[in-house]
């Protein structure tokens, strides 16, 4: 597995806390790193930034032909289903290994924020309501909001995880937030002209937000896509975001 | 009736833009004056700002023992029932009646924004969602966002409006924003501490602004209540906001 780290200037005087960006469908590690625009803001702050891959690789490991299921396309959860469960434990990647992986060798604090976009806002909600202790901080980009109830998500979920629903809801962010709810503030920025509204659901999540009294913000942005165009807008306000929260 | 009304320096040199503000249950013209916060941030901007009373006043006019109805109680709508009818008509005071002594007057411009808090956040935003093209920015504090479907709202829409809910849904900012959309973006802040959540239902709001990819932030403000020192502490937020949109 691939994975890309950035360091900050101040890693150089001692361990620095670290964000974490998970990407969407068909994202590798590298996309974000060269078009999310994070790192200009993170040296600022003196934080951390891992971008892991979305998917095992591998000549041997399964995958399917549909852009949204397989390789590019693990969804944060650790499958229990065949041909997947070999190797799709992108949960468990996440939280336990590549989180090992980083506090061992890289120079970083147990201070950890967590973001990501579209699938990747998706793992990144989930992740952080399910794991409230080991994340600190929790923002998120046009994510995949309410997975049990879109096409974005009943596919990958039932797929990955099988047919008992009850399974699913711990791996969708309204669900998760109704019951859980956050310790901190969340931030949320969505295109308004998201070419894939219907599929991310952002009523579901800033209605949940608004209902659970969950404090944050929810931001429908004027005129913004699903590009990383718009995610690379809005970095510097999530890098700063965290940076409060993990200073 | 008395209105108070906020001339920043600029106005000495020509006409300035106004945000209105309109005050929740119980006010009259003079208790955001004092503390809400709002002169400081608008010299900076150079807006002038209009602080209405909520109800009309004086001997000859209904009133209820209840403090959420009668007098500090108008609801913004122009009642047809008796007997509020013969003086509740705070929907065309605002919109009209108001406004005309104001643009005739005062030096002002013809750029309006208009916010207000709890009842007259609710206010803001029906009145604002009605006439797009005398109001060209729109924020709100706490408002009564689902009034149909609250004990604030239903007691008030029946005494004043008459049984037929279906008028009702002209002074409801959910079903508005829901059929007409807002042009520009919207800002709304609530406390998450707030006493009056339930009777509030921001989940109504912050749901349909996503739901409409309605432009905008709905921010859950930690820790925050319905009181005064609420809407002080992000005075400076909103009128900024609105300066952005009224220059």
């Amino acid at each position: 597995m691939t994975f890309g780290a950035y360091l900050p200037p101040q890693a150089e005087d001692g361990p620095v806390p670290v964000l974490w960006y998970l990407s969407g469908l068909t994202c590798t590690h590298e996309n974000a790193m060269t078009k999310g625009g994070f790192q200009e803001t993170a040296a600022h702050h003196g934080i951390a930034v891992i971008f892991p891959d979305t998917s095992p690789r591998g000549e041997g490991v399964a995958d399917d032909d549909a852009y949204d299921l397989g390789k590019g396309a693990g969804f944060y959860v650790n499958a229990t289903e065949a041909p997947w469960s070999a190797h799709y434990q992108m949960y468990d990647y996440v939280v336990k290994e590549l989180r090992g992986v980083v506090e061992e060798n890289l120079p970083v604090n147990d201070r950890h924020g967590i973001t990501g976009h579209s699938m990747g806002g998706h793992g990144a909600i989930t992740i952080a309501l399910r794991n409230p202790d080991s994340y600190h901080s929790l923002s998120a980009f046009a994510p995949i909001a309410h997975p049990t109830q879109s096409d974005w998500g009943r596919k990958q979920l039932g797929a990955y995880l099988g047919n008992d629903e009850s399974v699913w809801a711990e791996h969708d962010s309204t669900l998760l937030l109704e019951e859980y709810g956050w310790k901190g503030e969340i931030l949320v920025d969505q295109g308004a002209s998201d070419q894939f509204l219907d599929l991310l659901k952002p009523e579901a999540l800033a209605g949940m937000m608004a209902k659970r009294r969950q404090p944050g913000e929810f931001r429908m942005q004027r005129g913004y896509d699903h590009s990383y165009f718009f995610v690379n807008s809005f970095a510097a306000d999530h890098v700063a975001f965290h940076a409060a929260n993990l200073s």
